[in-house]
């Protein structure tokens, strides 16, 4: 086998480059307010993704025209989820950019007419890379592959970058709407004028960066920062896989399974469902209380807890699915998988965001003084939150390893597994000579037929037992996945809630804590997606 | 095989919940100047610290006791010069701790006790975690094997912690100083007072924090910190070991091996000590010539000049190896070995620090108007540092995952292969039949005489083509590792050029550059002192 680290290296050298020169742009735009620097970065941006586009195009034209250029595929990457989400996220993000394309030919004349050709440029780039996902996300290059892995780091940085530059508009606009909330409330009134200046910088003073925040399509932000963040996780596996060569009678088949037709767990999606309109209607109870200072404290109460209990809840949904575990023992899949490792880092990493936010809370919380209710609610939620997130990782980590149950009958994972699993009178046939499995067969398929019979009654019992965990499995994956689905999208819609009880303000200063919140937030929001998206793949498999 | 991820992924939360809570605690400390915290954050690190210890001392006294315990060890964990780097800053830290009791005890009436207390627990700590790491990281532990993880977890976020409090003592220590060096400067004084407030509080009128950084034991702060990522990156190795089972007779013999008595590479030699003493009388020299303002520009253009030759030099040095590497065909060692793919990610990571800084750099340059011969200079620098960092992380990755040149005598790698491949007659004796080697051999052994002086002559033109190849590659191991010591020692010892031109921080604003600078400029220096133990492991195996 050759050495393909040096490649690696090389690529992920040309691509952190790119990463880095842009991601300096973005920070020199947003922290000095100098017109010029964004027309520069903004005709950088367009540079990149006119190359990015032109690559994408050669790159479908050419694994078209080659035949040997993919040979293998890797099933596990790209399921059909991930490739839905891209699509939706996609459809979000090219409606925002045909926004910004008639926001900017509206005020042609005030503005840059660079920001009008980068929203074209932009659109037809999200048009050719959803494209270029959805035809190759499972492909294994196996030509030029020095350029392919180049081409796919640029693409990568490019994404993260867009994903840096939503992210920092949107906590801008957050930040300038807090800020207007905080100097309108009368009672926080001590606290925000001691501190630093630059928050107020980003107050219409200065034309550039407020024309740069339309506040129109101010609700498409969380598609266009999902988008980005799921094609780079795409770009990525991509990357990984280029060169890979893969036992194709190796792969495990996901993807939405008939394990999802067959079985309904009602009580998953009944608590889940509770779960997701209690807190639609909490989060748009708790966005028009902002409005009223009467009953802000009451909804902002109740909004905590709602946190309480359905952080409670999901701890204990996630501690019942790891004990399930515990007791149903099977063998855990240790082969390499690019896919499962990413979203194994992924969650981990984004983990470690809403841990220190809610420890900065914590500290918070213990120092200040009074010690009202809000601030125990604020302790609790914190808690339970660093509690939840690492019952979940674990549960989720762990799930993702384990062979699907059908293991115990065949040897081979299938993707009719599930359908055989559930009528055990088709388990003879087990299938595990024809694909020539190293594995020991814990059923033997060629016993005479009288102590066949025993066998395959202790087998039923022991399917029996274990369908019944999979269904019970099944309605915590499905109450977890609305359960984290509602966590995304209340603070990716809006709900800032660690600023609005205005004691951690108090304890950082508004500077600070906005600092802290624009670092973590973004990563926490990103968890809840990811979180979901694994745990419908879960649910899908199991 | 048990599945370990799971028990790494239960040690892993553990110890990143940890690590958290002091990151937050420190932060705190920090950023708000209250008295209360400072006592509160120490009292957690000694309890941590009492823990760790005696976690340490069990686990000697365990895998002393338990003869089952250590049946693996992990040969390239832990090579003797690692070992030799965390005796050497071992006792420097020791030092400090000591000089810091000394100063706790004189200032006892007026300082919190829990200083004194605190810093007899770190000595105690830096003496039992030498001794611990000493006799036990190569170990690759087998008993208690969840405990085990767990307490090396906590150990490693104890690390990072002190790591962090060093860290930003010593820039606080920086900022101070240079801000009292920029005010007395005229010529810069319009751009200081305009900048937020938050540096001129670390000035003395706090009394907690300004006791916290005395300055007597200034300059052992790069041996504390350096003790800390040295101890973290071993801990973190024996943490990837625990359980692991090496077959013993497939290990390499890292170390400084014999052919660094053999051959001296003179060239190399001659041409690093004369960086490293002109840096080192050049780094005097601008550390004196801060007091006088008329040799000030001149001092400070020499230092830049030197900066330009020197990574000038270092990156021609990398090309002229990674040529060699190209030209040198050998194959690739692709085994699993945790210390290198650390030693790789760690190389990789801090990089992107020192890229970040260096574009930062490059933009201000650009932009900023009047171009002078300073901001040329400046300018040169960062491009070239850029080019350097990427050329020696090519030319250092390629370097570790390539198999010693005796492969191409004997088909196995032994600790005696370079003194035999100088002894090409020795050569007959080959002992790959010993040692039941499964790789192909070169040269068979049991050919007829006649046949195999022919073989043995292409075989001694092929090593002595080699050799030569080794020898000017080990000159240019030797060059680069004495020109990333200097390139250590003069931002270590408090050479920071990138605040003395005054350029980025008009360009950016005090406050803003010095975040920047706070934040990659110990990964910078972290690099080059691990690319210098890399290039002296690359020199020793050579």
């Amino acid at each position: 086998e050759k050495w393909k680290k040096g490649s690696r290296l090389l690529s992920a050298l040309v691509g952190s480059n790119i990463l880095l020169f842009s991601s300096t742009l973005v920070t020199c735009v947003f922290a000095t307010d100098a017109d010029i620097w964004e027309t520069d970065m903004l005709i950088f941006l367009c540079i990149v993704m006119v190359i990015c586009m032109s690559w994408m195009v050669f790159q479908i034209y050419f694994s078209w025209k080659n035949k040997n250029a993919i040979l293998h595929t890797d099933c596990q990457a790209g399921p059909i989820w991930m490739r839905g989400g891209i699509i939706l996220f996609g459809a979000g993000t090219l409606i925002m950019t045909v926004l910004r394309i008639v926001h900017a030919s509206d005020y042609l004349g005030c503005e840059t007419p660079m920001k009008l050709v980068y929203s074209v440029i932009q659109s037809g780039f999200v048009v050719v890379q959803t494209y270029f996902l959805w035809v190759s996300c499972k492909h294994c290059v196996q030509i030029y592959m020095n350029a392919t892995r180049c081409g796919l780091m640029v693409l990568l940085s490019i994404n993260l970058t867009l994903w840096l530059i939503a992210v920092t508009e949107e906590s801008g606009y957050h930040a300038i709407e807090i800020e207007r909330y905080l100097e309108g409330n009368v009672t926080q009134n001590h606290t925000t004028p001691a501190e630093g200046p630059s928050p107020r910088s980003h107050n219409c003073s200065c034309k550039s960066i407020c024309k740069f925040i339309p506040t129109e399509y101010y609700y498409l932000y969380p598609f266009n920062i999902e988008y980005n963040l799921f094609a780079s996780a795409m770009i990525y596996i991509m990357w990984k896989n280029v060169g890979r060569r893969i036992d194709d009678n190796d792969s495990h088949h996901y993807g939405l399974g008939p394990g999802v037709r067959k079985h309904i767990p009602l009580f998953g999606l009944f608590l889940g469902m509770a779960e997701l309109v209690t807190g639609l209607v909490m989060f748009i109870l708790y966005e028009v209380g902002k409005t009223n200072t009467v009953k802000y404290t009451l909804s902002l109460t109740t909004f905590y807890f709602f946190h309480v209990v359905s952080l409670g809840l999901m701890s204990i949904a996630n501690l019942v699915g790891i004990i399930f575990f515990q007791l149903d023992k099977r063998s855990m899949d240790n082969e390499k998988n690019p896919s499962r490792t990413l979203d194994m880092a992924l969650l981990v990493g984004a983990t470690m965001a809403q841990y220190g936010l809610s420890y900065y809370s914590i500290i918070a919380m213990v120092a200040s003084t009074p010690f009202t209710l809000l601030s125990s609610l604020t302790l609790v939620c914190s808690l339970l939150t660093i509690i939840q997130h690492s019952l979940q990782n674990v549960f989720i980590i762990e799930g993702l390893h384990r062979l699907p149950p059908s293991h115990l009958v065949t040897s081979r994972t299938r993707k009719d597994a599930p359908k055989k699993a559930q009528l055990p009178s088709d388990t003879q046939k087990v299938d595990s000579q024809e694909t020539g499995s190293p594995h020991s067969v814990p059923a033997a398929p060629d016993h005479p037929p009288d102590r066949r019979m025993s066998r395959r009654a202790t087998l039923t019992a022991q399917l029996k037992s274990h369908l019944k965990k999979r269904k019970t499995l099944k309605d915590i994956y499905l109450f977890l996945f609305l359960s984290n689905l509602i966590f995304w999208i209340m603070p990716a819609f809006g709900a800032r809630i660690m600023f609005d009880t205005g004691l951690e303000v108090e304890f950082y200063g508004f500077t600070l804590w906005t600092v802290i919140t624009n670092m973590c937030l973004p990563f926490g929001i990103f968890y809840r997606m990811h979180a979901a998206a694994s745990l419908l793949e879960l649910y899908s498999i199991s």
